[in-house]
Parts: C-alpha cells; structure tokens; sequence
C-alpha cells in the first residue's frame, strides 16, 4: 500500500494504490493525510480499514492530477550539503555538523506539476531528494530511536533559485520557496516497506540526460543522525517533512554551470519510490 | 475590536477585546483565527456579528491563559537587520535589500508563557518586533498596494539562541525556531485601529531594566517595502504572520554581551498594541 492524493489543486483527496496497482480513491475514509492523521496512526488505521471497504473505494481513472502525497505541512525542513561531493561541486564545502533550513510549504506542489520561472529568476536548479514524513512529536530523539519517527518515504525534488538563494542577501530561503519549488511525490511509501532507506538508487535526468546518479548511502549523515540533529532545535510535528540533500549533479556544479530554462523537462527517481516528471514554464501574472 | 485567543495550551479559543475593555469568549462565532477566517475578511464578519450576539459571548475571568492571538500560521516570516544601529551592534551590517528567514511555527506560544532555555543554550536573547498578520493572499505585490494585504498588527519576541544561529553552521533558523522563541500577542490590533503602523514606540527591559526603547519609524525598510518584496520569492497566505525586525539593544549587542539565564523577566509593549511579559526557564524533559 502507498498513499497518494489527487484531484485539482488545493482540492486533493486521499488516494491508495494497492499491492495489485490499482489506483483507489479513499475519500470514504473520511480523513485527508495531514497532521492529525499522522499523530493518531493514520497508516495503520488506513490498512485495517481497507479491506472491508474496497467496494467503496472507486478505480481512477487514468491521467487523473496527483497533487503532494500528503497536506500541507507545519514545516519543510531542507538539509544542504549533505552529498559530500555535491558541497565540494558548490563551493559551498563539507559541513561539520548538518546544515538546515527551511522552505515555504506554499510551495509544495503535486509530483508532475508545472515548476513556474519566478518574475526575473536567472538560476533555476533542480536537487532530487529522498524525503520523509514524520510520524509522531519528536524532540531531543536519540540516533537509535529516530527511524521510529518516520511515518513514510518520498520523493521531492528541492528547485533552487541560485542567484535568489546566494547572491541576494541573506538566507537560503530566499532562492527555495517560490510556489511549485518542491513538486512531492507521487507516492508516500510507509516505513515498513522501506528496508533499508539508506540504500536508494536516486537518478535524475534534465531532457533525457542524466544529470544525478547516485545512491543514499553517499549521505554525509545519515537519516537517524538528520532527525535526531534537528529534534535538538525545534519539535517535529506529526505530518512534518525532511528532505535529505541532494547528491553530485546540479546545474551550478556544471563546468560551465547549466541552469533549466523555460521548456526544460526533469524526470527524476528513487529506488521503487516512484518516478516524478516536471516541465519548465515561464513566469506568468495569476 | 481587539482579537485573542485564551485557553490551555492547543485548545485555545477564540476571544474579543471590547471597546469597553471587557474579554468576550467568542467561540459561538464558531471560527478561530485561522487562514480561511482571514481568507474570508473574518475581521469585517466578526465585527458585524458581534453587537448581535453579546449575550452568547460569556465575559473571561481575570487570568485566564492568553494563546498566541492568531492560530498557527502555514509561514512565520522573519526580517533580519531592519533596524541600522541593530545591524551594527550585532557586528553583521546594513543590507543592501531586506533579509529574511523562516521561524518554525511550533515556536509559536502565548504573550505570557515561560520560554524556555533549549537544552544546551548559552547565549538566549530576546528581539522585540512589531509582526503583522496577512489578510489575502500576496505574490508580487506592489509597493503602493501592500498595507492593503495586512489584517491586523500584534508583538513578537523574537527570541534567538546566538550560538545555534551564528555558530553552528548553516542558517539562522537553527537559532530561531524552539519550542516558545515566539510569543505572540496579546492581541491582534485590526489594520482598520493603526493608522500608523510605522510611527509606534517599541520598548523592552529585562528584570525591569529597560534595554530596547525605540520607534518603529527607524526600520531601515518599511513595511511596504517587507511586503513588496518577500512577496517576490514566496506566496504570502492568508493568517501568514511576518515580523519585522528588532531596534537596537539585543543581548548581543551590549558590551560585554549579555545573554538571558534561567529566572529573568522579559517585557516588552508597542504602543497601544499592548504588553507581553515572559519568564526565563531552565530546560526540562518533557
């Protein structure tokens, strides 16, 4: 079972899609994936549930919009530099301790959306990225307990701004937070059925050529280190969502750097998370 | 018409402040201050109701628990160095543009509640800050236009951990973002009540010595400007809360510095916008 959403913008509904593939709308389930789903156990009341109710459950049909895989979250925790030769290809370095910040949840966007130009953008960068979904309230969470905290993986793919994020002034949130900055999906893959989070193929191609290629296990710290690093700083709420880094790749690590342009296509993949598919679009007056 | 929310801590209810300075439990209103009450001009709706419906709008006791006056926002949007002594006693200068950063909105507490120390904390300080609430929905608004995106007007202390904010690594959210760094109220101040919302005198002390005492006039950007131009990198939404900056008087700006122990009293008051006071308290398991 993995969880998605679906339907026009701002108006998801929950989805399934169960072990056989098919694509089910949950709405009779009674509950969208936001944080009071995650703090009371969403995940496994949804399962029990499931199997007596599949009749009320309507097939989608094909080409159907997938929105995020959750709601809107409380927070959308970046971690940076975390691929050692992603730092080295930024000029931005190796950290000594992670490196955190965070991005506007407006702009949390459905996996296979438009990414919209901001109004004068220059730099668009993409960085594919295995995130995650926090289950329960975590502070001061000791590194063997940490994986406990995640209710479920997923892809998102963290658009930068570079010359917002680095030559304007300030903080990094200035170049990560424009609306559809962080397409997130399709998928949300519970815990359970994740092994081994730290052992991910994680592939990204701009026009159908590779541009990142490689695994989660080139992590400078590693997920229970990530959650248990940020739970000292702040409390990490249920429905919450980290993403981990990216790895070697981006457009500013290019020699010359190459940044995305209106009519772009990035694809991008981790392990058997899902696949998510995003096309470059001009700014435009809504 | 003054707005705040009153009751233990997560089930805060919705409250009015009369003309004739009484407190009225507003829960029949049935809302609480949230993005769709201000998506949908809660204030101009709230104001009609009420004359109508006193008698089902109990008056609180003396003591009761203020809440933050607004509920948790999707963003709290912070400006950094906005005052110019403040950028230089802080020793990191004037910026050319306005800066700005997110604070996690689990910061977020009551006027009145205990912050508390972090575990690990050396160098807490405190920020008064005029905030504001956003009324609708803002993506590159212009100058000339923005005070019309603001609901309402309240107080935020800003509190900071210097040495997780500039000594970690990485960005200042790691300094900003604590359990309780974010009293907020008493009371949110209807745009329609502040006709000048950068004429207001903004005053703090510490165990009752006074350490800020300034004027909202001397902000290096106004909050036109604010609003204009963080509306260029991210959608404002409606019950965003953005602050706006401290004058000069930090802890860290003293000489030598001087940073807040366990036991001190913290208060600060803008203008007619009322009072806040906080406890300093040591870390504790919870």
């Amino acid at each position: 079972m993995k969880l998605f959403r679906f339907g026009p913008v701002g108006q998801e509904k929950p989805g399934v899609l169960t072990a056989a593939g098919q694509h089910l709308d949950v709405s009779a389930f009674g509950e969208d994936y936001h944080e009071a789903f995650f703090a009371t156990d969403g995940l496994t009341r949804l399962a029990a549930w499931l199997p007596g109710h599949v009749a009320e459950c309507p097939p989608l049909p094909a080409g159907v919009r997938l929105g995020p895989c959750v709601a809107r979250s409380s927070k959308l925790i970046g971690i940076g530099l975390n691929y050692r030769q992603h730092g080295a290809e930024t000029g931005l370095g190796t950290p000594l301790e992670p490196v955190f910040f965070l991005k506007a949840p407006s702009a949390i966007s459905g996996p296979h959306d438009d990414v919209v130009l901001p109004r004068d953008a220059t730099k668009l960068d993409y960085e594919a990225e295995l995130a995650f979904v926090i289950g329960r309230r975590a502070s001061y969470v000791p590194e063997a307990e940490a994986l406990s905290y995640v209710a479920g993986y997923t892809i998102l793919n963290d658009y930068s701004e570079r010359a917002f994020q680095l030559e304007r002034g300030g903080q990094w949130t200035k170049g990560k937070s424009a609306d559809t900055f962080a397409p997130l999906g399709p998928y949300l893959t519970p815990a359970t059925a994740v092994p081994d989070p730290q052992n991910l193929p994680i592939w990204l191609a701009v026009n159908g050529e590779t541009r990142q290629d490689a695994s989660t296990r080139d992590m400078l710290f590693t997920l229970p280190k990530l959650i248990s690093y940020v739970s000292e700083f702040m409390t990490l709420l249920p429905g919450d969502i980290l993403t981990t880094g990216s790895p070697a790749g981006v457009g500013m690590g290019l020699n010359p750097p190459h940044y995305l342009q209106a009519g772009d296509k990035v694809e991008l993949r981790i392990g058997e998370l899902g696949t998510q598919r995003q096309r470059i679009v001009p700014f435009r007056r809504t």
